[in-house]
């Protein structure tokens, strides 16, 4: 069905002549084309049109060729389903006028009918679809429940979330409760992604590096596992989480098609961690696409090698910064299309 | 000399009864006879005063019986003395309204006389010794020099210094001269702490888990272990980096006396990482201080069986937060002196 199925081959553990490559974000604002349609629409409006959503999922597509798409769109849809005010503003990110830290704020939660609330994301995958006609496999991703609870209950980005760490450890009872309203949302709707069209899924925790290993477990982990579980008959699944190496130990054992790793996790140590058996997506640090072409080059075909060519996929340890410019993006997929062991 | 020298002999290795316990930013914003101080005198003025900073170094000592005194100071004055302007603005920290991005900007950078320019730093040890009065030992600090160099060219805090990193990975020749240049003022500046009575040194590396591991020896490692070997004869050095697990191996090599380990590190982990061999300075999440005191007795007494109790100092893996109730903190110091094995 699709032509370029090296992502969907390194998925399942297939031996490949090189590892396929996407870049987190890359749909996004290092992509001038991407700029001008953010100049015009506001964020929202750019995730709720199909036409709009579509379109900037190609973008990269088109100018660089990677091995897969991943659909525009954003983890806070899910809390803005379930009945909590999300607004997205300029030159400060994410912001929930009404954030979650009492059994009040609890109730007023909802977890939603999916295919109702969130029909504008299968429409934009429809039309993704039709756009790609099968070149290479879409991605659609969720937020991980600890990090979009990161955001309900702190209410914007921040440094360490402290008011939603506070919130888990003085009212536990009530944390696993909102996680697990998430958790529910969250597979329903990547359950619809699926019949919509994606052909892989992926969840990002942002945020799981904020908590010691046991508190991982207990309200991160727990949650993405009972995600991988529910949809591992559907689609691939990628668990990405940041600042997360000591849990590696754990998704290694779980049934994620691959594990995510960030750059400050060496190839060796994520690849002992993780058993030596699992596919492993990452890790050039997005900032290093800041260095000259040549280096950047260098050091994604020296990544290669470290990860080894099977069972992996070429990507950054992060998203891509606005700040890059295109030629180096350009020379980071480049550099894995040019990789010949 | 120091009547409670648990701290010192636990740096050393020797077997003790219970571990020592400190927190690292103990005299601070969770403290009200540190508000009462801080609403009536700004932060510099704070630090410039040697009544005032040796009052406020004394705070947690005296209501909570710490075995170790840390000198409320700031790892900034170290840019302030090189003649980078240095702001601490109230609701935002750290500003610097000149930040290093040019080599013009790094030409007026100089390697001051900290004898000269930073005086009052040691003016305030030797009030603080005074009304220690052998007590317990005196611990001075400095920010690591890839930690200072992150402020001095993000201007600012940041989530993840990415014009800090851009300086490095676009021009990491003049990224490494100002890296040296805070290096060698920062020995010049720890040479004189101790001379003026510190009895410890801690080193900050809040922003080394910003970098890749191949990174960190390069832009921040190599640095602080230049201080390390150039103050192992002065005094016991602690180097601590926040999200560093990676550079464990490194450092537990070194010839510094303990190592701090963040909240994200197992007991375990930083055990072996580090060689089996080191004291270790750790590692309490600082959010964990929100649960009840009951749970945190039992949490701190479950750290030290992991740890040990030897060859192992009590802390917390971060700061202090503003938000922790004085009771909790209590609890914590208390549950270490209530220790026995």
């Amino acid at each position: 069905m699709i032509k370029n199925d090296l992502f969907l081959r390194a998925l399942k553990g297939e031996v490949v002549t090189r590892p396929p490559v996407w870049m987190m974000r890359q749909a996004g604002r290092y992509l001038p084309e991407f700029m001008q349609i953010k100049n015009k629409y506001d964020f929202f409006t750019r995730c709720r049109t199909p036409e709009l959503a579509s379109e900037i999922t190609l973008q990269p597509i088109r100018r660089f060729g990677m091995d897969a798409a991943i659909l525009f769109c954003d983890i806070l849809v899910i809390p803005q389903a379930m009945n909590i005010e999300v607004e997205m503003k300029s030159n400060f990110g994410p912001f929930l006028p009404n954030p979650i830290r009492t059994q009040k704020d609890l109730d007023r939660v909802i977890v939603p009918d999916v295919n109702i609330e969130l029909d504008y994301v299968y429409k934009a995958i429809k039309a993704t679809k039709e756009l790609l006609n099968n070149e290479v496999p879409l991605i659609g991703f969720a937020g991980s429940p600890w990090t979009v609870f990161c955001y309900c209950v702190q209410g914007q980005g921040s440094k360490n979330f402290d008011k939603a760490k506070a919130f888990c450890f003085s009212n536990p009872i009530a944390a696993h409760v909102l996680l697990q309203k998430i958790t529910e949302t969250t597979i329903a709707y990547l359950k619809a992604k699926v019949k919509a069209g994606v052909d892989v899924l992926q969840i990002f925790d942002s945020w799981g590096g904020m908590l010691s290993p046991n508190d991982y477990q207990e309200f991160s982990w727990k949650y993405i596992n009972q995600i991988i579980e529910a949809l591992k008959n559907d689609a691939p699944v990628i668990s990405f989480g940041k600042g997360c190496w000591f849990a590696l130990h754990e998704m290694g054992k779980s049934n994620a098609a691959a594990i995510g790793i960030d750059w400050t996790c060496s190839a060796r140590n994520a690849r002992y961690l993780t058993g030596g058996n699992k596919t492993l997506q990452g890790n050039f640090d997005p900032s290093r696409l800041l260095s000259p072409p040549d280096e950047i080059k260098k050091m994604v075909h020296e990544m290669i090698n470290s990860f080894g060519k099977d069972k992996y996929v070429v990507n950054l340890g992060h998203g891509i910064l606005p700040n890059i410019p295109v030629d180096h993006a350009k020379a980071f997929i480049d550099a894995v299309k040019s990789y010949n062991g």
